[in-house]
Formats: C-alpha cells, structure tokens, sequence
C-alpha cells in the first residue's frame, strides 16, 4: 500500500493517525537555498485551525509545526525535509463504541475489507485530520511558487445549508479556485498532463466528489465556435491546452460533499452485518469547505511545484 | 519529459506520432499466464475506427495491432508485451501549411513554449491518434478484468450539436461510465485513492473538461443525512469510499468539449504571433464521442488492473 | 533531489542530518496485521550503537526510536510507519572550525558543489548517522522476512588494522553476508534483478568500495565448466540465477574503505581552494565494521521485503 | 513484474524475446532538440555484433535499427523514442529439445518457478540477445553525453582462458571502465548514490558477478591515512565522493563470468527433476566481454544522462 506519496521531483510523503501520537510529512526533493523556517509553515496551518464559526469542529487542534530536519541556519539544504505535529486534544473515548460499527459514508467499512483491522479511533488515516500534513507541504510549495509571482487563490461559491449544524445535520457546497499567473510550460504530454495530475491532487482529499476546468460541463453544451479561445482575449480552456499551461489563469470548480458525521440518528452497520441505529457525537465540521480551501490550495501548489522542477529536467 | 507511462504494477508506455511511422503501447507487469492473442486487441480497436457516421473523421484507419513480445504459444509470458499498428494513410501534406502556425485550442502553442519545437502535422503526440495505444493497451487490461467478471460500461447522455458538422462546426458532449461488478479493495488510501487515480486517467485524455463520481456536483447541494448512502441501498457515492471499491458500481459521468479542429474560419497565431485566418481542411471528427468511449473505458480498465495487482501486493 | 527513498513497494524514506534535531523513517507499504512494537526496533538499533571497543567511536547514542504512526493495538495498520530517534549528544562545536573547509575523503566538497551550501556539522545528511534511520526501516523489514524462516548472517572476513586508531589512523575491511533460506522466485528478469537490487542497496551506504555475488571476481578465471554449478550440490551463483533467487543461500562480499575522519594531519581544501593542515578530532569509528553490519543487513532485509511484495503482485 | 524500465527521468524501457518477431526500446524523457537519426544508433548496434573472431557466436544478427518515434525532421521531439531491430536469424529449432529442461547457470528454472512457464527458445527474455535494446538506448544517451565531451572507455583487462571455445568450454574474465571527464554534481546522497545507481545499472547485465569503483577491494586492505585521497593529485575513490561526482575519473572494475551455454556434456534437470546429459550445441559466445562491453559501456552512459537531467530539477 506505498500510496501515501505525491510528486516524482518534488515528492510528498504523509504520515500520521488521527488519534496518534503526531502526524508529519517529509518532503524530498526540495531545492537547496529556499529560505524557510517555521514560521512560514504555521501560517498555513493556522488557517486550517478550528474556529468559532458554526461550520467547524469544537476539537482545539493546537497544531504546532516542528521541522526536524532539512533546513540549516535558515535555508533549505536540498535534502529531506521532516515536518511533524504532535496529536494533543485527540479525544479517543468518544469512538471506543465505535470499535464495531462501520460509520455511513465513512472509509471504516472500505478499510476493514481492504486490511482486515482499521484504526476507529476518528477514521485513522482516513480522517480529515491527515490534512495537516498535506498543508505543512504546501506551505513549502507555496513559497517556492511566491519566487515566480504564482499566487493560489480560492473561494467560496455555495455553501448549501449554512446552518445545517443547528440541525444535527451538514451541507456540501461548491469551491473555485484561480492561479493567478502560473508558470508557463508546465505539465507533459499524455499521461502527465498538469489537469490529470492537478485532478489527482484535488480528488485524493476526502469528501470531493466533482471537478471542472475552465467552462467545464458548460463547455460540453456548445459548438467548437463558441469553446475556441481567441488568444489572449478569452480562457474557456482554464489555462491548460494539451495538458501544458499556457500562461492564463488556470481555472477550477469543484464539488464537495456535506460530511458524513451527523448527530442525527442513522442506521449503521457492524461488524457481524446487524443493523443499528447511532447518533456521531463527537466533535465534527458540518461543512467541509471553510477548511478544506487550504487543504486544495496545498495541493494545487504542491503539483505545481512538481512540475516546475520537472521541467527543468528537460535541458540538454 | 517522461510522462509516458502510466500506473505502477500494471505500467503502460505509449509512443508514437500521429503522422510518424507507427503507435505503440509496451505493457510492463502483465501477469504471465493470461491468454491473449492479436484478436483480443483488434477487436477492441475497431472500436475507435472511424466509421460511417456524421460525427467522425474520413481518415481511413486501418489500425491492424501486430504483438511482438511478451506473447508464447498464445499465453503471456509475464515480460512486456509490445504492441504496434503502423500509420498507412496519414496524409501530411494537409498539414504544411501549418508549419507556423498555432491552431486555436490546439496544444501546438504550449508544445512549442516547452520544447522549442513541435510536429505539426496533425498535432503529433498531441493527436488524438495517440490513444491507438491507449485502447490496445486497455485490451489486455479488459481481458485481465473479465476473469474478475467485471463490465465496463460507457453511454452517451448527450451530444449537444449532433449535426454541427453540416455547418463546418464541431460539438460537446457529456458521457456516463458504469463499472459493474468491480473487485473490492481497490484503491489505497490518502494520494492514491481509486478515485484519485481514475480522475487522472480519465483527464490525460486530451478534451475532457469535467467529471463527477456518484452525485458529484449534485451532491454539493445535498444534506450530510440525504448524502449518506444506507447500506446496499443507495450508492450515491458511486462505489468508492474513502478511496477504496466497495463493491458497487462504480459511476464517472464526464464532460468532453467539442473539437477544436472545425472548417470555418478562425482566427490563429503565427509563430511570429501575427493574427491570421484559418480554415482547418483535414479529416476530423466533429464530436469526440463516439470514438472517446473506447478510450476512456481502456484507461479506467487498465488503472483498475493496476490496483488489482496493487491490491495483491500487501499479503505478508 | 528526490533520492531519499528505496524500494518499489516496500518504500523506506529517510530523513535527518547528523547533528539536527531528529532522524527518522518513514515504511509506505507495509502490509496490515503484522505483530510490531518499539522493542522490535529497539534491538536492531541497539546493535549499531558505539560500544566500548577501539573501533568505534565515543560519541553516546542512545538513539531511542519512538513510533509514531502505522501502529495500533500491537499491530501494523498497513499505513505509513513513522519512526524518530532524536539527537542529543550531538556536539556540533567539534565542527565549528570546518565550516569553510573540505575534509579529504568527505562528502563536503561535492555537497558544496551540487547544492552551493552544505551542513558541515558531521557531514549533515552524508554522516554514518544517517544510517540510523535505515536500521530502524531494517528491523520492520526484518520482522516480515522471520516469518519466512529467512535469516540473514553478517561475518568480518578481515579488518587490514585492528589497532589503527592507536596512531590517528582508520583501516579497511572486508564483510561476507549470507541470506539462509531466502524466499524463492525474488527478482524481476531484465533490470530489476535481484542482484541489481541488492547491489544498489549496499553500495548507497557510505564507505562501499567493492561487492561480489557468490564466486565474484574469482568466476572470472574459471570455464563454464568449472563455474556452472551441479543442481543442489554447488552455488557458486551465490542464489540468484538470472535475476531470481533460486532459493540457495545468498552469498555476497563487500569491501570496505577505512574510515576518512582520522586525527593525524592530513591536508585539505578550503571554500576558496587554499590547501590546510588538519586534524580531524571530533569522536570517530577506526573501522567502519562493527556497525556497518546491522546497516547491510539492514538495506539487505529491506531489498528482499520490497521483492517479497513485488512477487504477489503478478497473480492474476 | 514491471522490472523492464531504467532511470527516472531518462527511462528506458526494454521488450522482446530472444526468438520473438522484434527486440526494442522506448525512452520516454529524452530532452527535445537533439541532433539524432538511425546511423547514431546503428553505429553502436555494429559494436555488439558477433564478429569472426574466436570468442563470438556464429549467429549472423543484422541487427538493423528502426527509429518509429520521437524524432522529426532529424531532431528529437521530447516525445518517446521507440526504436526497434526485428528478429531474423533466430532459430528456435536449436531448443526444441530443450523444451522440459533446465540448462545449468541459465534462468529456465527461475523464471518457469517465478512465472509457472518460460520461453525456452534460447532463454526468451534472458537472453544476452535482449542487450541489444540497452545499446540502442545507450547510443542516444551517449549522443547526450558527447555535449558534454563525456567519454566512457572500456577496456580487457583479462580473459582467463583465450582458447576456450576449442574445448568446448567457455570462459570469464575482467574489465575496466573509465569515464573520461563526466559532468560534476551527479548523484543524490543517500539511497540513489551515483555508484549505486551505477552498481545497479551495471549487474543488471546477465553475467556480472562483481564491481568495484576506484581502489575497491583493494582499498579494504588500506589505512585512511594511505586511501584518503590528496586534491587533485591522486583518484583512489574512482571519481565519485559522499555519491556525488567530483568531476575525476569515474573508474570501475568488473568481473564477467564465463557464459553457461557449452557443448561440453553437462548434467541438467528436466521439468519433472531428473537428471539428465546435455550438450548446448547452439551458436555461442565462448566469452561474453566483446560483446559486453558496448552493453555496460550503454548501461554507465543511461545512468549518466539520467542523473545529468536530474541534476537540472534542483533549481529553484
């Protein structure tokens, strides 16, 4: 199961349960030379921090970064770099009654078939909690995109029921995400095109269910007429022709789902196949989108990154 | 630039330009054992030959698969299996004229920004014609599958122009996948989800622009308690949870853009960057669909070999 | 510089320099179930530790890993296994005069000169610490192959000075190694042999300076009538035919260089080329030997259980 | 069992059977714009082809090159090079008797343990004949490598026994490389070390049963004070320091056994494990190292190109 690695040049390894001691990643492949310290990478992770909004999680996730290697007196030494956060306020009383019982819409079922055992406490790995070590990465990816002016940018297009959480109950909603001024050139014929690689990042985050570049389905509904780019005039295409990004902003729109811990009563399966009813208490978000932005903004960044290096490869 | 190969156990290259000598696909990691002949792969692509229809190019491709490995006395070997079909009536001559100049929504403009260079006559690797490989390939993925007694079934949901052709025009369209019967366990948790790696391989495809899993958008709409499935009732997820097969269907609709290639005039770029005006002659479709389908099927069956093969790799 | 990771399905990434907070592995790809605590890895690393003997150096490692993921309830969950040991008797004062200098034999100057910046405090990521890590990977490693009754023997054929280090100096030596009971039908034809494998494996350690499978150099004096071996009598392959283990021991020699760091006056280069005396005093082995062992038998283990889990995946 | 793929981002994958219909090669990553056509390759196929000489089998192998991709108007397109050579004097009726047995020092019974079946006509995939694919792949990295006025050489050190054909038997037998001015700065530290990646290149080879870079084994019988080498004077790591080269020689030594197939009377197992008599009758090389030595020269000049491109990624 070596699935826990994103990137071939700029390459992202995770780790880390839920309720386990730490969760980290460590990035190999990172230039020498980049300034970076902690600082830069706690940023980012506070902005996928709890707040007191009504959409999000009462869990208090400190998440206080430490880089344990790879960096030397302030800059990057172009070997790994180990980023970890300790696990703190990780509640696992509130899922020792669920030690038996497959959660709706959860991985706890899809896990046990697959390994034969899975971690309950939270969903383990599969929970969303896994996120902070993609946003440490990203972190580091965004600075590297910051020295080409790249800046990632994401925003709220609907949130479907708002207050949904009063309900005992959650709501999915609608994102966007525009890179303003990415670097040309990136992404490689055939397989590795940046949309395919760009798509992988964004669907390998739990909950996201649809995905569009530029007009997207829209463009399925009209003429090659109407979708053609004029140059420099219109972006239908999203930024990306052929796989390579062209310069223009490049454009995404992206559907995720209402999360599946409800305090409303639903029927749950258990191990021995009975039916029973639960309520989820603990402590969850009822709508993924305010701290999922950072989580694909990382992601955006992080394949960016790898494509940026692998382009570099390609000189004689 | 090797973004030629796609999966990790089940690893497929592709080569070849569409007006070079010949296409070809190598399979690296085909189990040995699997009964397979020049049949298997022929019939398959006949699928993707053009044909009678309005929506579909005049080319006369022959497309006659040669296997020259990998295969002994009619089972594989376990070694790569080479494939190749030889390009016959790839009419270059359409294409001179095109020397210099980027067609609108054509990859011809960010292969050049990349390599400095680019084959113009039909796009080269950016053709369309590329995906000869990518079917012959999927033959043998299906062939892998069809002992697991899995289906994989495409359908049109809607051609939005069927007669743009009349007017020099070209359409979209959006299509429906349906695996059925697909093995459990696929997919491994964090970046390589089954729906993570099946986004990817449906967006290499050159002209996708948007794809769903299960509800996909419509489920950015929903409650968390209309989203959640109920047990082998509903499979609003569309058979992946928490990036791992459950065992149901798995459903992928995607959105195909209408062809860029369309005989009324449009205005392009020159390698100088002048404007000028261009009416693409040649031989093209003017809908992807019907000839896409096979192509998204093979590469949907070849990432599933690929997890299938994956999935034994974790035994003690 | 991606190049902190070994293995295909069985993936060990390391990370930590010499004299940084941590060092540490991250294992993507071991299967779930199996029985694993602390002490497991305890015990391999323990064998690396200085001892009190004149080879090896005085430096205090007490090097106490500590799990921090992919292990629940006793037993590996089949997601990444994070493992730290932390640094602390690490004395970088010893090396604040080396800033500006290229010690002989040392990586320093090549690390300057591909990265223009180089941690100089006991080499950073080039340091025998490193191999810390790659014990603690080795132990998991070889907690799967034990289970398959395979037990891998390292022996000292010779170390050129025992008591080097009385007069500043550091001595060569040779090691043979032999897998009892290997698993059969390891290795993949062509290039990813067994042998290659396992070559690159050692020779990615510090201080490899030769390596021979079975007879070695001494088969290139023999006819094939002499070197073919007799079915079960002889082995003069040293296990592996074609690439594949064919179940016989596994019989490898390998050459090792004598340490570089020496406190006699040698002379070395500065940052800007001027040649200097120095005396390397820091705390140094004077044999690489002792704990070189467990760091073989370490990347041996680990070759052998990433082509363990390569060899499930070709069922079909 | 995806083993049939070389280097990171210079790859080369390799297909064909001895007595299949083709042998061939696929590069995926060779940067675009370089000069190249089918004479570049043909000129080292040349090398490879058995001769008049004493040594060499009689099996006349055109061996003529055929470029199907990747290349356009006389430069590479930084699309997959495929070149293939098709299988004419290959005569499968030599091994028909060979069919339920297991020659001695071949890989018939590995594979047919591994694969549950083998090609039997001349060892299929094991074949020395499968070289001719790396020698088509090396003459384009050696192409690569002329820009940088890299040179690898190669040289006889010794054959053990020069008339060895005459008694039927075969012989081994040792050889030098020497890489003459290789480009600084390749090799990552850790596990993808230049000599290891080197190491691996070169035992990939069928035959190979030791190496050693610089010094080796001799270097284990030295004080650090008599291998550590002077700046610019003496070269006793062979041109590679920390993994990393230095910009010196790279120097490698290599031991070649004496090939397996002899027309001396051996005993052999069939299939159902008796024993029985065998001559190889057969045309075959008596000594590998004429035509090996193009091999390994191609195997060194692969794993060059493929660390010279990766050393461009690191640039922020």
């Amino acid at each position: 199961m070596p699935g826990n690695t994103f990137g071939k040049l700029f390459k992202v390894t995770t780790w880390g349960e839920s309720h386990g001691k730490a969760l980290g990643a460590v990035i190999d492949g990172c230039p020498p030379g980049l300034l970076l310290n902690e600082q830069d990478i706690q940023k980012e992770l506070d902005k996928r921090k709890p707040g007191k909004g009504n959409l999000i999680s009462k869990r208090k996730e400190k998440d206080k970064v430490e880089i344990l290697s790879g960096v030397f007196e302030g800059k990057t030494l172009g070997t790994p770099i180990s980023m970890i956060v300790r696990n703190h306020d990780a509640n696992s009383k509130d899922y020792k009654d669920l030690r038996n019982i497959f959660r709706p819409g959860h991985a706890d079922f899809t896990y046990y078939l697959k390994y034969g055992l899975w971690d309950f406490r939270g969903g383990g790995r599969a929970s969303g909690r896994e996120t902070v070590a993609r946003v440490m990465a990203g972190a580091v990816a965004k600075k590297i995109l910051s020295k080409h002016t790249t800046i990632i940018k994401s925003k709220v297009i609907n949130i479907a029921y708002p207050e949904a959480y009063k309900e005992g109950d959650s709501s999915g909603g609608t994102i966007e995400i525009i890179v303003k001024n990415p670097p040309k050139g990136l992404g490689e014929p055939v397989f590795d095109k940046l949309n395919a690689d760009l798509a992988m990042a964004v669907f390998s985050i739990g909950g996201i269910k649809g995905l569009e570049f530029g007009l997207g389905f829209k463009s399925a509904e009209l003429k090659g007429s109407e979708n053609n780019d004029v140059f420099n005039k219109t972006n239908n295409a999203g930024g990306i022709l052929g796989g390579i990004s062209n310069g223009e902003d490049i454009t995404i729109k992206i559907a995720v789902k209402p999360p599946s811990s409800i305090s409303k009563e639903q029927t749950a399966l258990t191990k021995n196949l009975k039916k029973v009813k639960i309520k989820i208490e603990g402590r969850h978000d009822s709508c993924l989108i305010p701290r999922i932005l950072p989580v694909i903004e990382s992601m955006i960044a992080i394949t960016l990154v790898d494509h940026l290096l692998r382009r570099n490869a390609i000189k004689l």
